[in-house]
């Protein structure tokens, strides 16, 4: 059936699809005309390679609320920019404060360091729907706290941390906040000045519209970084060390201009649209997607109750039914994109209570329809009644 | 004048310009059918992008005669390959030989890594020319190397270096060797095993013909890297730690699928046309440049005389004119793109004597024709006449 209709994308957590024109017309006119080497030559295409990074870094500083632009480093994605973040900031003896959603980009840097280092590292359970206890940070701070890292959403289900608050507790005892804004860049409101974040970590692909291979990290301009990789920079030539000028000293080596391009138009989309519009046309997807599958007998919704605010991510359990076979059914028989499976967070599975089934998580978009909502919930339905042979 | 007439894109030793249309094709039906998240999850268009990047990573290990497409890791750019290459390999007490050729790409992260772990370094001497006698390479040897980092060909002068025969003296010795390859990937034959390379840094961009944003490293299957960064790989998510599988070991976050299905086709073509064909085509090209060149008086041609196989990179002098100057006028009254400065290498403006002025470096490509050549020529004496105020 799969090669008859086309596919419903309900995978957009981990990558948005499709992306506005602008951003497709944005990267072909940038290889076409214009992918020279930003900053390192004098000649025209070089100079409008320069303008187009810049002009990506105005739109996403705008977004974020971000006060210079050269704050922000362009990077490979958010993993990158979470090590970048992580692995710059922390020193031997350092205690960091995790929460109990974060994804493996997050754990598996810190465990890296604990085993490196010798850090040590609190995760800070949220409750079963993921909802994080402010107080339960202030309890977990040590005088070795140098961090708090926080997703800004859980990829698993979707619960919004309050990240204004937690950035409050931080800024009032010197510590660093670092927020994953994997699922939460484009679609919820960030200001990294009013939330007192130090450095925001966020991807190109998924909420921004851009394309894969493209990221980003903010850096407070009063924190400084030891650089995760020294290069060229086009700056500085003479020096044997990394240059201090920002945004040279984090980006080593050549960017990803044409990315980087389309990306930009991906920000101009989310600005023009605004990330409020966007969030409550998802919510409103979300919950149409949450309503259809909650009144299928035997399923199980991981996360916040309908009516309470989240991202776009509906996770779930079938009874009786693995969710990697379910997913694989969605998608031979109905032409369905979900993702079954651990979503690279082992604890926010332990957190939700699946961490021995692992779950079917359904991401709708923005570019996401009514109608596909209501044939994800009737193939569902569908397997169902297959899997258990006859028509309950 | 600029605006007039079409660029002559000389510039092509920092970035490949123009790409094969079949670069771009891919890399706009990538976006617009299949970039979901390789290796995530079970749907049709994420099986379709994890197909993508195991032909890329076919093509490339047949290109440099890998036995195993997973040995090689996409990276960012050849930065970030180099950096996974030492930072991932070298220990505290480690001694290191490279050469005086070296991109600030691999002497930055040799330089941190003497501040950060002790290790040391020897920078072994070319001639002027750029020319390495492997001799001094043994002379440089202790007990305590580790590991030998050689540019493939020098990004200022264009010289080769004897990686075969580095490699010989490398592994009789039981040291690592590390090649540079920014400037020789796809212009110069390289066969991983019978040059006796554990690893190879290679950039997407330039002479692969691939988008910004691409490159790789190959790591030999008996070697093991620290990875660089840690993060999700779709692959035992529940393992705090990063997996052993390769290439997840070394590919965390999602990765730039759009890219790579462009470094794939850019890959293709250069399997078809081969190195060597490429290399001729270029290596004429290269030589008509410097014949020309060379008949100005007061210019002068940095690294090996015309007729000595190089890649193809002219830098010069000319007397009496700033070469950023020189390079601006080109650009502004010409249309002809070149690059001044010290292109990330001090230490190969040090060996070559142009470490107080810098130098102008024109770099043509596959796809760079005669006349091109012809007015570039022109173009210098003009600029020299314009300058000297008449006609000498």
């Amino acid at each position: 059936m799969k090669n008859d209709k086309p596919i419903i994308y309900l995978d957009n957590a981990a990558t948005s699809w499709p992306k506005p024109p602008a951003v497709w017309e944005a990267m072909e006119r940038t290889m076409k005309t214009s992918a020279a080497n930003p900053g390192r030559g004098s000649h025209q295409m070089a100079v409008q390679a320069s303008r187009v990074l810049f002009e990506a870094r105005k739109r996403l500083a705008r977004l974020f609320r971000i006060g210079n632009p050269n704050d922000i480093a362009f990077t490979l994605n958010t993993t990158h920019a979470l090590n970048m973040a992580i692995q710059g900031l922390l020193q031997p003896g350092d205690h960091v404060i995790a929460t109990s959603l974060e994804h493996n980009s997050v754990r598996r840097p810190l465990e890296a360091l604990k085993r490196k280092l010798g850090i040590e590292v609190t995760y800070v359970a949220t409750d079963s729907q993921g909802v994080l206890n402010p107080a339960k940070v202030i309890d977990a701070i040590t005088d070795k706290t140098k961090l708090i890292a926080a997703t800004h959403s859980s990829n698993l289900l979707g619960t919004i941390t309050p990240i204004g608050e937690i950035g409050e507790i931080a800024r009032s005892r010197g510590i660093k906040l670092l927020v994953d804004a994997a699922q939460s860049a484009g679609v919820l409101p960030i200001d990294v000045a009013g939330m007192r974040i130090d450095l925001l970590a966020f991807p190109g692909h998924k909420g921004l519209f851009g394309p894969q291979g493209t990221g980003g990290l903010y850096i407070d301009p009063n924190l400084e970084l030891e650089p995760l990789m020294q290069g060229g920079t086009g700056s500085k030539s003479e020096a044997p060390e990394q240059p201090t000028v920002r945004p040279d000293r984090y980006e080593a080596g050549t960017p990803n201009t044409v990315g980087i391009a389309g990306l930009s138009e991906g920000a101009q989309f989310v600005l023009k649209e605004t990330p409020e519009a966007i969030h409550a046309r998802e919510l409103h997807l979300t919950f149409e997607l949450m309503e259809g599958l909650q009144a299928i007998p035997g399923l199980t919704i991981l996360g916040p109750d309908i009516g309470i605010e989240r991202t776009a991510i509906v996770s779930f359990l079938l009874d009786g039914v693995d969710p990697s076979e379910l997913a694989f059914l969605l998608d031979q028989q109905f032409g369905i994109a979900v993702r079954a499976g651990f979503h690279c967070t082992p604890l926010g599975h332990e957190t939700a209570g699946s961490y021995e089934t692992g779950a079917v998580r359904a991401s709708p978009g923005y570019f996401t329809n009514e109608s596909e909502i209501v044939s994800m919930v009737e193939a569902v339905k569908e397997i169902k009644r297959t899997l258990h042979g006859g028509r309950s």
